[in-house]
């Protein structure tokens, strides 16, 4: 693994799950990461991902260096050939190419403002990031997907499936502000890797990017989709197709105990922070049903397997070139 | 120890402190922290707390996770059952546990609001995460109580005291700002589990909460209160009874050297931070008896005291687990 | 060195430029810093020095507990014999004091108003570390100096010259802001202990305090003073004799191709943050001609052996004592 911005950056998935299973058991010592420095770059609030890569780079041995973008330091411009002349001091330029002299792996959480498609489609931060850096770049959530989190999310799944081929709903919920899109969308991608029967259930006009979900069924009665569920995803998106908006706030689909009922006992997962009484009840958050600290659990351990592939790989290519 | 969220956490103070002014000697190397992670949460700014904390888990061969609340992560909601449909993203159901994933110890600190003196007294955002955490909890200065500082103080006039039984004098001061009581009511609470004569001065309307100071006496009179005194604690707090108001500014209470004059040569105390001239005049601050720096010094020991315990309490747990 | 908060404190520069590089190559593991804490305090934002010294410090073993003054903690009074009535809750002496209880070895960023030229040459934040701490002091760029990134500079200059004498131009260019004068007096003092042909070119009313660039020959005309360049320094700087004033935005001072052409194939520098297109154009900074990222990269090693001096210095100091 070079870089780690994207889920198609795993090449095995299984692998990497049984991998970061086998890192939770914390049996062994791992010198890998030691004399080596994990840099993470905040451009937004953080706090499972800010912990859980912080503290899954120190089980590797790395030294952490965490910073907030913006209030730490300089304002970044990212436009290439831009004349300087505004409240940007720094350009990705330089920032990504010095950040690669002081870090051995960096990280950085940039999400999108959901005004303009194209604009956040580009992924301008975490692509500069990949362009102008010469180390590996790891993506803490960027404007359209979060591979850490969908890997843990992989992983609890692992954990948990009574069968070999769950079937697993990600079911819209409603939120009082307009969030982005990049957790169903990683879910969804990283599900399609999964032996599942997997359905997307959201209202009209919050279908998610038909180019990630695919041939996903997309069901708009959430409790048609429910039934027989054994893992449910609750999460609230803002639409795609009307870019970035906030159309509904409906309360039908708060996933409360009534819903819990349409399903086969299902566990019930969210990526977290979550709003009770919004998108999730407290009688589910409250219940045995509920696997959200298990996921956020996992985290450390995605995180931990991922730098860990990430560093071996250099480890591989260093070897590589001494022998040539 | 369990927990330290208050002093009656501590079973055997003389014991804690003495161990205390052991690790201070700083002669053996600790490993009991190795592979442990700390996490601090701060509510509010900190600088002593911040870094003697920091370190004290770092002495111990801890790693130490730090994080502003609010800025670097999300707002919190503590109210049980709440629609969190307000600007407040996470509950601390969710914060508190998923915290005790990542950390072993949780240590935070959370100033009261001053408005509501039922809503302080219940220490919503400690006993949350106490409630809510899967780990132990650490007071870095709550609503109503800062045990570390108050230990530290205990430290303090542990090494400085030349009888058995000294006289110990906490004396209110003024400041431009109603602050909490938080302090006062540590250091009283402390000195009367001490071998000490101790006595609170403080100008009428600024007695302390009866509850804590129970049969010390409350002397309005701050220069007949300071005779003989061999230690003299300075410290603003605003008005219990009538709560969280500044009453006075009255600068006739400022310790000067004219107050200096009328106890017995006296060591004066503040846990910093302190207001020159206001609280404490230069001239005592700058003077061989103020013993601030030594007393801030001696904060790092008492965390580091008070981490090893709950280690030492886990690891025992742990044997007591295997043996059954 | 027992501290380093200006140029003067390097006592053989030639020794340490050599020491930085023999760092660089990272082969001996060193254990110098081994339970030592480095305490980093920033008035101000920071990307390069910030990351850069903490890394520093953990190359050599130390823990290092970074603190923005300010959001993190309390606003400093810096008066002397000030009645702290104010914002400012805590004074210099009681937080400089406290921090070397914490930390081994102070590291503080504090730049200058711009408004008042006495009050920003009387360094009060750096000097009042120096006056109040019992710890070394190192500087991370104060109101007038920056001689972390000075080291930095003559480390690269060592590394990159192709004769014992280059000639080295450091040349003011255009920026939206008017800008401290730190960074070009620090290079301008250490390049008058190195062996080059060194000239200074800005336009008039931009002479720098000619108590720093004393001998050196200060060129109002930009074409003829990069005649020959083998190394150009572009900068900004506001005016000081018309103290922290912007004078010009002169474009025709940004550094171009057409200006590099006037050179002899000049390695082209900055400190960095740059403004593309405003201070050095795109077609340099793109081109092999400039070094900025390797001067930024040496800014590790220079840390690393300032701080490595310093410690050792506290070895030798603690040796003496012990045979005393």
């Amino acid at each position: 693994m070079k870089n780690y911005t994207e889920l198609s950056d795993i090449e095995d998935l299984q692998q990497l799950v049984t991998e970061a299973l086998e890192l939770k058991k914390g049996t062994s010592t791992l010198e890998i990461g030691k004399g080596k420095t994990l840099g993470m770059l905040f451009f937004n609030p953080s706090l499972r991902t800010r912990l859980s890569t912080e503290k899954a780079g120190k089980l590797l041995g790395m030294d952490v260096m965490v910073m907030n973008a913006g209030s730490d330091s300089w304002k970044l411009e990212f436009e290439d050939g831009a004349v300087m002349d505004s409240d940007k001091a720094e350009h990705i330029k330089e920032a990504a190419a010095v950040l690669s002299q002081y870090c051995d792996i960096i990280a950085v959480r940039a999400f999108p403002d959901l005004k303009d498609k194209e604009k956040d489609e580009a992924e301008t931060v975490l692509n500069s990031f990949k362009k102008y850096a010469s180390v590996p770049v790891v993506n803490l959530e960027s404007a359209t997907g979060h591979p850490l989190q969908a890997l843990a999310d992989a992983i609890t799944i692992s954990e948990l499936k009574k069968k070999d081929k769950p079937k697993i709903v990600l079911s819209w919920a409603p939120h009082p502000k307009a969030l982005p899109q990049s957790v169903p969308n990683s879910f969804a991608e990283i599900i399609q890797n999964l032996d599942a029967d997997f359905v997307i259930t959201n209202p009209e006009g919050y279908d998610l990017n038909p180019e990630i979900t695919k041939n996903v069924p997309v069901i708009h009665d959430q409790n048609e989709a429910l039934k027989d569920a054994d893992f449910v995803y609750v999460k609230n998106w803002s639409s795609y197709d009307n870019y970035g908006q906030k159309l509904s706030e409906d309360r039908k689909w708060t996933f409360s105990a009534e819903k819990l009922k349409l399903t086969n006992n299902a566990k019930v997962m969210h990526c977290l922070p979550v709003r009770r009484n919004m998108v999730i009840a407290d009688e589910v958050l409250d219940s045995e049903n509920s696997v959200v600290i298990q996921q956020a659990g996992n985290r450390t351990f995605a995180a931990q397997a991922v730098l860990k592939r990430i560093l071996e790989e250099k480890v591989k290519a260093k070897d590589l070139e001494g022998n040539a």
